[in-house]
């Protein structure tokens, strides 16, 4: 470290994200991209808006806020936008985290939670999913101190029901729930209908995954207007634009055909029932995943084999070496003709491995 | 505040960004933006990415920053990218401020800088411009802490030559020194030739202002290789794909015709000397500058009312309440026709007011 940083920070360990070759010559399975890119419209809207980046974007926007409050039925003042739903994270840990509170979340989960917590120096109590890899319900209800669940899981895709949910919520009203909604369009039940309800809980969504537009950066929180009115407070201190013009207007255009991508989850179920089929048909225990990748094992190949093995045939997906999650890959579900290549090649791995 | 909010941000005070009416029936000479819109090219690359939004973008952020690099005669590792220039001063505060790190600036500068230290409980000292507006060199010298130093000066429009900026940086080798250059293409010197040769400096750009993209969010930062690393771990702690791939793509193409861009400039420093001669015609006192914009006041006439004034007559120009810039207004350098508009209104402004 220089001479300069501060010592808060001697011992960061950033989050890595997944791979990201920029020569696009692997078939994708490794960050939970979308297959189906925007529809063309959309990228007609994002094209019409670019030629106005000489000009600022709405530091409230409107556009996006609005259309989300319809489609979810709250109002303006219960959505905040960000520059994904990292972000989104990031302004939750900072205002709502410090040495005398506590985060706590599951012991596997999304990886971006501890690095937050480590480098606003708030402490943090991981709860051990349960060896299901289901989340264990009674440690949540324990926990009193602010707690983040993402629903579905990442990487185990498991989601727990909205009645579970609640009744964590409604347990300890003194104590803030945050529920990741990064990957509930794909068969999990949101938590957004209880928003109203309770002045506990937030919402994190992102138009990531299900609406196709990962490299939009577009993510947002919905929840108690006087919570949402704090986290604005901390958004307009670090970075009052923080969304760009293009992707308000292609997020606009995208909540527009909303059926559309809605369709596309239905898709995407379809070839995750398909390739977990294949997988378990092969000897994989496959978790029931409630989001767009599959949380797979094979008892004569380690994770780390695996996926070493797939690069090899020219597919990526994710691999997590820690001792929980090692017997394990997880797999981003694309398109049919993806998943039927990622079957082939498990076949020929599978095949040498016994061989 | 809500119970949940962590006593730390019991006192926050966002910033408050120039007034953005939505409608676009004002001529808008209030947030320094370019008049002129991004090049076809560059709008036709975004839209391109655009139908590619379903895929994260480029983590490292490579296409511009190879760019860039080139452009300023640096090495890929001496530049980090980031959501507007905003985020690079919330990296710098985050990295380099704590409680035995107090940062220095000007009284009057980017009321960007007091926000973050706020937020983040970095202590800071005002450093108090001279009678004249210009930045206290001597005092710069003296103190031994973290510098920002807005060059040319925000919204003073005053710049200091690279020489005098070379002594206050050499001048404590341990000392931290951030040079932040929004408006450095309109006529002052930049210290990226500096960042070579000393290991305490940072600069910051944008490409909101002379590169016509502030709607796209894309500032960075240029440094020592050791200290953008660090700087990086705090990206990828908080948001490891900060910047979007639109905004990535049009960035590269708009540095792709940099001297078009560049030209621009030329047209906007021609109007600002076309404005500034105008208002000193009239009584104005006019700072000397070397942004994209004037600091404009007139003794016959408070900050404040000439603002409301010449919002009654649909041209919005910034108005900063504190006592040094009251009798001020800022005035963002637009089209021909746009100054030409100012200074009619401007005619009536004051003849109405000495009525």
């Amino acid at each position: 470290m220089s001479r300069f940083l501060s010592a808060r920070h001697r011992d960061l360990v950033p989050y890595v994200p997944g791979e990201q070759p920029q020569d696009m010559q692997y078939i994708k399975l490794n960050t939970n991209e979308s297959p189906f890119p925007p529809a063309p419209e959309a990228v007609q809207a994002a094209a019409a808006d670019a030629a106005k980046c000489n000009l600022y974007s709405d530091p409230l926007c409107r556009s996006v806020r609005e259309r989300l409050a319809k489609r979810y039925g709250v109002d303006m003042e219960n959505v905040l936008l960000t520059n994904g739903s990292d972000e989104a994270l990031n302004f939750i840990t900072l205002a709502y985290g410090d040495a005398e509170h506590p985060f706590a979340f599951c012991d596997v989960t999304y990886g971006l939670y501890p690095v937050l917590c480590r480098l606003y120096h708030v402490p943090f109590i991981e709860l051990p999913l349960r060896a299901d890899f289901s989340v264990d319900v009674e440690a949540c209800l324990a926990a009193d101190c602010p707690l983040i669940l993402a629903n579905p899981n990442a990487p185990t895709s498991l989601a727990l029901p909205r009645d579970m949910l609640e009744i964590i919520v409604a347990s300890r009203p003194d104590r803030l729930v945050v529920v990741d909604e990064a990957y509930v369009d794909f068969g999990a039940e949101s938590c957004v209908p209880l928003v109203k309800k309770y002045e506990n809980l937030l919402v994190v969504q992102t138009f990531s995954k299900s609406r196709s537009l990962a490299g939009a950066r577009l993510g947002y929180i919905i929840g108690p207007a006087a919570l949402i009115a704090e986290l604005d407070g901390i958004r307009c201190s670090l970075n009052p634009y923080n969304v760009n013009r293009m992707s308000l207007a292609i997020g606009s255009a995208v909540l527009d055909a909303d059926e559309a991508y809605m369709q596309n989850c239905c898709v995407i179920m379809e070839n995750r029932a398909w390739t977990a089929d294949r997988l378990r048909e092969m000897g994989f225990n496959v978790l029931d995943s409630s989001a767009n990748f599959l949380f797979a094992g094979h008892p004569g190949l380690t994770g780390e084999a695996y996926y070493k093995s797939l690069k090899a045939r020219g597919i990526l997906v994710r691999y997590f070496s820690a001792p929980r999650t090692a017997p394990y890959v997880r797999i981003t579900i694309g398109t049919r003709e993806q998943m039927e290549a990622l079957i082939a090649a498990t076949g020929e791995i599978l095949k040498e491995a016994q061989a």
